[in-house]
């Protein structure tokens, strides 16, 4: 049986990415982690079900959607039979048999699949071509909205907006801004939450260059929900970084309204202060203007300084 | 500017795709190699330049077609920027931004560009939608016909067969079979070459979980024409094998019309033994039958056994 899965620390479109392929596969959605309040809300919104926990590769064959990175996901990969790739970041498995691998710089794994629903048709690993119904149109949008944090990333494409379109139109959205502010608010729950959950709602950890780091982000709407803990936020960070052997641990408060990130950094704070040519203050904090890409613009700084020493 | 290129050891496929993709992104091709044979008789027939030489990737855009292996690449890809890999092989290559990578399980990389321009258009990168000429056409039909050797190969999908109809209309080409003898006619010239470069002319090396390993084909419609220079082969082998530190060669001289390899093996014969669960004979030959293609039936096992020792 072949089960479609996103990355650990599931967001909104390893999820929905998931639900709509395995659809289109007639296989099995799996989630590699719990789903965080904004995937929740989607859930609930189309009434469909949560995928079921995954936690092995082994004897599964697999579709990995949303993440291509040894690091976020199984640890046991070589246990299963790897049969598809669908992403949009950038790549780090490596493969010993030719596999189909689709991955475009978009703004979402969604907009990939949408993409490949609209132009191509989903004639992918024997898949039949099922129309996509109001319901999945609606994960899809729900995941495209939420990667760009509606279209306010730099990440975001004009593919992600004609798919966005496209999509609403099936799903019976009507207006795309009043449907993505209510993932936003579903989303900026995260900011209400203890330090040590926000911290790793949407937590990535890469190995760069041998060193390991983390990167998690929440996203607000408002940032003086989070700044009363910013402080308690460094203590469990610190902790978690001496506790688990990390290099750097960097925490990104991004404020999807004005386009910027207050960064928390803990660990090899030189590093950080390198790669992105910046200055921390005493604590550990500074604000990158323009910053809300942990992907596009956390992640490329860091792999490049790492390279280097 | 940006380069479009494929494979060191370039065969057809690597230099049609890497000129009809650099056509289609208003880009340069280029070729990791001298041409064989076969693809010097396709391009004088559609009347198609060499692409040039290019040793480097320092200081290039490049969309790399036909590999993803870094060993099969320049050596210095780290200097370049990648933006784009299609290909059919399986992935060796890991990247540190997100980037268009478009692989398939077909039978070649021209197939993969044709079902992109047919079913998806090749808005990729900022293509324009630019037609396919007859001269284009003609170069993606004789590398279909080449990598899946007139469709004889195991490695033959349906989507090659029918985007080969397609191809061939466009390029005026009333009988396929025929076209593909031509192609066969002028790759068996290669069996008629001196055994030194007979081995190298279509070779690949492999890291093959750090031991290095080397596999020649030669495809031929009649085994007479190889048969008296197997012991010259041997030779040539073993030299090589011992001054460039192989843990093994493999050469197959292949039977396209009778499906089927003679093997020949200098190095590390036990790995070649457990791997085919076969035994060689006392000069290191044996008889695969059904084996045809090097990227599908002897790269796989040969992996998997080095993965275990």
């Amino acid at each position: 049986m072949v089960c479609v899965v996103g990355h650990k620390n599931p967001d909104t479109d390893s999820i929905c990415s998931a639900i709509v392929m395995a659809y289109f596969l007639d296989a099995t959605p799996g989630r590699q982690g719990e789903l965080n309040p904004e995937t929740k809300y989607v859930l609930e919104k189309f009434g469909v079900p949560e995928p079921k926990y995954v936690d092995s590769a082994k004897g599964r064959e697999l579709v990995l959607v949303d993440h291509a990175d040894p690091s976020q996901t199984f640890s046991d990969l070589d246990k299963g039979e790897l049969v598809c790739i669908i992403d949009h970041h950038k790549n780090g498995i490596t493969t010993s048999k030719p596999i189909l691998h689709i991955s475009k710089p978009l703004g979402s794994t969604a907009t990939v699949i949408a993409e490949f629903y609209f132009n191509n048709g989903m004639h992918l690993l024997g898949a039949k071509n099922k129309e996509l119904t109001p319901q999945m149109a609606g994960l899809l949008l729900a995941a495209i909205l939420s990667d760009t944090v509606v279209f306010r990333s730099p990440t975001t494409t004009e593919v992600d907006k004609e798919m966005a379109e496209k999509l609403a139109k099936i799903a019976g959205i009507d207006d795309i801004e009043a449907f993505g502010k209510e993932l936003l608010k579903a989303k900026s729950v995260v900011a209400k939450k203890p330090a040590a959950e926000m911290l790793t709602t949407d937590y990535k950890e890469f190995d760069m260059n041998g060193r390991k780091v983390g990167i998690g982000q929440v996203e607000v709407v408002d940032f003086s929900d989070v700044e009363p803990k910013v402080d308690e936020l460094l203590r469990v960070m610190k902790e978690k970084q001496e506790k688990e052997g990390y290099e750097l641990i960097v925490f990104a408060i991004t404020d999807v309204l004005n386009k910027g990130s207050k960064v928390l950094v803990v660990g090899n704070r030189e590093a950080f202060e390198k790669a992105f040519n910046t200055k921390l203050d005493e604590k550990g904090t500074t604000y990158l203007e323009g910053v809300m890409s942990r992907k596009k613009q956390l992640v490329p700084p860091l792999e490049e300084y790492f390279k280097k020493v």
